[in-house]
């Protein structure tokens, strides 16, 4: 048996060390597992392998034994250690690399979370000292005068503007300055951040002597210990398959963007049922009611098409036919992660910039299958449906979703272990614990990163109209640390260690998202934020467009330019108005002209400052990301310097021995 | 002497294979020089290096001799071979592999030049299909009753927009619907040309054997063959000198960028000299005038800033203190590329979207000092200023760089080897041959490649502007090639040479060149071209808006709509206009209000509908670049598997030894 062990150390010792069995270092636990479990799992005994009489019911499972983790329960899986530093070195020695890489990503993106979630918090709160003092908010308080047209079919009433008033100092809290500054930060924060790990991972890995480990060579090693006339299996690429690949997963995008209506038209019908049903409903509630009732449908759809999606990237993956396990990882992240981005976004895209600019005005609205309005933004503006959106999917997840994940486990393994009758063997009795244990699956693992990627995803790329996002993921994450690892230690059985020595393909994913984030972010300021009307009423159209007046506030009359004129008795049914004959117009938030209701000039001077913006906002973005990446090199001097002495020694050994050679050129030669 | 080379061998051999001195291959001499030219460098002789000798005149010269480089001669270094294939491996053989890597990289650009050559023919010759048949021209040349404003101080007359007819039509060979395809055609080109090229390279270099070669490896073992008491150089980085080289070379940056303003001054300057002066310059020629000799001042700034670009680089470089030669040369080479990009685009930039669009309108014009009036487009629209530069830059630099570069070391050459008297020892005479040959400088490969970036650059940033730009690089790069081998090969000291397994920062510098062309296309179709005012203008204002009428053509009015109106009652000094008392009103291009002259509505919808155009070109564009990317694998199956066979060997190889021994326990090890 030992043998085994004996050739693998030889196989993939650096071959200078020429005579290995002198000096064997025993070798450790997680590799024998790793070893054995490969041998198992691929060892044919008359045609099955282990999985088919897994299958078959001949064996029931085959794990590895929890031994020796008593000092990870203590020093690790412990709530009450929650602020503490984790022990990475020991997770490896326990799970293997693959695991603690995960915990060292994760405590990392925790630790770096903390000053985006002040800033954040800052961001968020400076909007209260202003919660008063807003001109904007001053005005809409005010305008008593000043009639909104009906916003949808369901409430056919003239609404004072006087009456958002809350929700305009609401509106306030997020949509100010600040959120500019901070998108930007926030933007910037990601390529820190990104930076930053390489640079730990690099030390990392050189402290545990990864550096320069072959994946392909330790893949082959275990082939050939476990079959000595194991024929190589060889690299294939089809531009054909390729080409399926990517029509299928079109194909597949455009399904999930579909299945994004399903909001849409929930949103359009819930309006429509709850302002007719019975209900004692409030018909400014109604608004609030539908929203929130959507962001949980949104939730359960996430939650389904989770499950779909994870089905339809392992066939895609299948269909690829990767050679080697961690090849077959990688491409299933990118088509998986693919399918997930735009299940749980597109909704939020749609929310963001679309929702409420298609709609037509008053007197000519858009309609679904020519029946229901399209639903309009919210009263304050579209900024606040963003928000409620973002904060409930959310907090939704977060809360919800690792209340899940601890509760399930828990439940399982309580129900497991029932007492039974105990036996005297401590061995046994230990395999019996071990065996009560929750099955662990392959993805585990793979199933907690792509939580994480999209819990990243929610706090860089719509943090513009949430700025609470890092703290809420800061909050989770402290939480999910533990409870990951109580889940590993203590109610699942332990997992096959894995030998790793980067994150991966998530890397990738990272940087993804971290660009996704610049563009959504510049288009969230741009598009779905007052901002630049704001900003351009001031220095165009308000009061300070001649040069600065210290007694008036510049954005005096901003809330009266904003809202474009709608004439009454332009309406096609104006007899069904009721309570309301003497009102002659009524306003609507857009910029269009009171004559034949087109796009005015305004619409199109802001059109193109918001567009130039973008473009300025993204490329600017885009260069100090790319002086950032060239300031901080990925990988630390110390570490360089390490790997390149090592090298150097490698070489004067030789250089040594062949002087030496040379010396005595009748040396005896193997 | 031979002990270095065997010692060489022994270094850099894969250990694996163990018994080096029996299996002595011959080491190519290639190597040798590389190995004789390290030591007599680096040796030091009672304090000084060889170097210093030079300088003190003890030695006058070291370089290789050409030998054995007959073969080259008859099959590369010939203008009859020009469209052959190159003999790469030879190359290799002869000058090392960084030479060979440039040829086998020229080579493979100048190929993949021929369909974008193609492509850009093609769009330009399909203008000259619709030469006449164009709706803006045929208004254009019928224009006779529409007067245009006077463009520039020299020229105070009205004229008659039926006297651009010929521009009009020239401008439409190349500003029309096909240049939008061809811009997205490039970008795609160029996108395709860098994978493909990466490719290439790996097939190249897997049959050179150098996959695995390591850099730091060779340098470390040629220091250990020139000095075994070598101290190992370590890798060092400082943030603050990081900081400083940032900061002056945003300084240069600026400075360059500052340089370019240098042609704009000229430009105003001339055309007030020119109209002023007394020679018979015809009032139309004044424009031309200026253009062309702009943009021959333009080129002379360029080649006087690419000296001083050089010297502030290696400056910025020496103060960098790179480890090794090829970290200096990275190094060098993006800050050499920045300045350079900046010294020769800065001006087209200015040319291509600031040009005339600061310039106020007619009544009421931007002066330069309050003096001069700043310059303003071409008649016929500002894309035929962008045409003539690139046309005129292109051309220039295409053909007089390329007979400098040959006629200079070839007259030195002439000079050099003025005919003494004749030894009659051969290989005397060969010495004294080689000696009279021109000197080679250590930069001499660099210069050539980054003018060939520079051509990159011109033939993909701007393309959109200048169809034929690729055309041209086919034609200069084909007599290129041989250039640099008759060169090399007959009028050069032989090169030492240089082992590399890649074109190294180049091929960054061929991405970066990859997106500016993205952006640049984008806005050359978006802002300098008229290719959505045409677009809007069929769509929205013209006599299509409201569905396709068959016997009108949708452009028809176009050109009036595109001119705004002036009262020459509003200019300052309306008695100073002779000639044309009767003309109430004269026009311009561009879009404001007869009233107060501001810009009108046409404007903010066109400007945002460009801006929105760029967004979207600059996304699609990228998308594509990355499913291009993902799409064509970077290494090719074949080089991948056979490196994986390769590993798969050495385990084997070592799994048997490791049975062998353990079959015979009681082995004897070294």
């Amino acid at each position: 048996e030992s043998r085994i062990f004996d050739l693998y150390c030889t196989l993939l010792l650096e071959p200078e060390d020429q005579a290995p069995t002198q000096r064997l270092t025993p070798i450790p636990p997680t590799t024998r597992i790793r070893i054995v479990n490969f041998v198992l799992k691929n060892t044919t005994a008359a045609g099955d392998t282990l999985g088919d009489l897994v299958k078959k019911g001949v064996f029931e499972a085959k794990f590895p034994l929890h031994k020796g983790g008593g000092d990870l329960k203590t020093t690790w899986a412990r709530w009450r250690n929650m602020f503490q530093k984790q022990p990475i070195d020991d997770i490896r020695c326990y799970f293997g690399e693959k695991v603690a890489l995960y915990f060292a990503w994760l405590g990392w993106y925790t630790y770096m979370l903390v000053p985006a979630a002040l800033f954040g918090l800052i961001t968020f709160l400076s909007g209260f000292s202003l919660f008063n003092a807003s001109q904007i908010s001053k005005e809409i308080c005010e305008a008593h005068d000043i009639f909104m047209c009906p916003r949808g079919d369901h409430s056919r009433r003239y609404q004072r503007l006087s009456d958002t008033c809350t929700f305009a100092k609401l509106t306030h809290l997020f949509d100010n300055e600040g959120t500019v500054v901070f998108a930007i930060f926030m933007a910037l924060w990601a390529t820190v951040f990104l930076e930053i790990w390489k640079r730990q991972r690099a030390k990392v890995v050189l402290h545990w002597d990864l550096y320069g480990w072959d994946e392909d060579q330790e893949e082959m090693a275990l082939q050939l210990i476990n079959d000595p006339h194991y024929k190589l299996q060889q690299h294939e690429h089809s531009y054909l398959r390729s080409t399926i690949i990517l029509i299928l997963s079109l194909f597949m995008i455009c399904f999930m963007i579909g299945m994004a209506h399903i909001l849409v038209v929930y949103r359009v019908l819930a309006a429509a049922l709850f302002s007719s049903s019975a209900l004692p409903f409030l018909e400014e509630q109604v608004t609030t009611a539908v929203v929130v009732t959507g962001a949980l449908v949104h939730y359960v759809t996430i939650s389904i098409m989770t499950m779909a999606n994870k089905r339809v990237a392992l066939k895609l993956c299948d269909f690829e036919k990767p050679r080697t396990l961690s090849e077959q990882e990688s491409k299933f992240t990118i088509k998986f992660f693919t399918l997930q981005f735009f299940a749980h976004f597109s909704s939020l895209i749609y929310i963001a910039f679309i929702l409420g600019r298609i709609n037509g005005h008053p007197g000519k609205s858009v309609r679904l299958a020519g029946l229901w309005k399209l639903e309009e933004c919210h009263l304050s503006g579209c900024m606040m449906d963003l928000f409620l959106q973002m904060a409930i999917i959310m907090g939704l997840k977060q809360t919800l979703s690792n209340c899940i994940e601890y509760l399930k486990p828990w439940l399982a393994h309580k129900c497991r272990s029932v007492p039974g009758r105990e036996s005297s063997d401590p061995e046994l009795r230990d395999w019996k614990h071990n065996y009560h244990l929750n099955p662990v699956h392959p993805f585990s693992l793979f199933d907690e990163f792509m939580e994480m990627m999209m819990q990243y995803g929610f706090t860089t790329i719509f943090v513009a109209a949430f700025p609470l996002a890092p703290l809420l993921a800061l909050f989770s994450n402290l939480v999910q640390i533990r409870l990951d690892a109580i889940k590993m230690v203590r109610l699942q059985r332990r997992l096959v260690p894995r030998k790793a020595k980067d994150i991966g393909t998530w890397l990738q994913v990272l940087k993804t998202i971290g660009v996704l984030a610049v563009i959504a972010n510049g288009m969230v300021i741009a598009f779905t934020s007052e901002f630049i009307p704001r900003v351009v009423y001031k220095y165009r159209y308000g009061p300070c467009r001649e040069g600065a007046h210290p007694e008036v506030d510049c954005l005096t009359g901003y809330v009266n330019h904003s809202l474009s004129v709608f004439y009454t008795k332009d309406f096609n049914d104006s007899v069904r108005i009721k309570g309301s004959e003497h009102i002659t117009e009524c306003r609507y938030r857009d910029y269009r002209n009171a004559q034949d209701y087109n796009f005015s000039e305004q619409f199109w001077v802001l059109l193109a400052i918001r567009l130039a913006f973008l473009i300025l906002f993204e490329h600017v973005a885009l260069c100090i990301k790319l002086v950032a990446a060239w300031f901080v090199p990925d990988v630390p001097q110390k570490v360089k310097n390490t790997v390149l002495k090592e090298k150097y020694q490698r070489l004067r050994d030789k250089y040594q021995r062949f002087q030496k050679m040379c010396s005595s050129p009748k040396s005896t030669t193997v």
